[in-house]
């Protein structure tokens, strides 16, 4: 058993509104420095069997198709800390 | 300039029916091995000038305040790579 961690981020090019409002209302809350906020979403993927690198191919090809859309998306596949 | 990341997940107490739900579709599209997903937040953050210990502690505090529900919620706070 092996753990797997999938990062999706919209690509820098590609507006955050959602980030924005972040950043926004940390900014009315009283933080400072805040200069941008960006919002992604992180998957932690459990997988069968030792984590070799057919299996993190397996994820990333997941992560590809149906954890990412990669026309406004990037992803990064790693083996969790 | 300095980015810190912020990841947010569910507590592992905590049932995710989101993540259920994509281990399905990938058990259903041909992954093979999936044990479980869990799907959680990913916030990279922006700050002005150096990323001290105090811009840290301020990020750390607007993840608590803002960013996580801590209730339900945990998060990690770490400098971007």
């Amino acid at each position: 058993m092996a753990r797997v961690v999938v990062d999706v981020m919209l690509k820098p090019e590609i507006l955050d509104p959602q980030g924005q409002a972040i950043a926004a209302a940390g900014s009315r809350l009283g933080f400072e420095g805040l200069k941008e906020v960006r919002q992604g979403k992180r998957f932690e993927v459990e997988i069968d069997g030792e984590l070799d690198d057919a299996a993190v191919a397996e994820v990333r090809r997941m992560a590809e198709t149906l954890l990412a859309n990669t026309v406004i998306e990037e992803f990064e596949v790693r083996p969790a800390s």
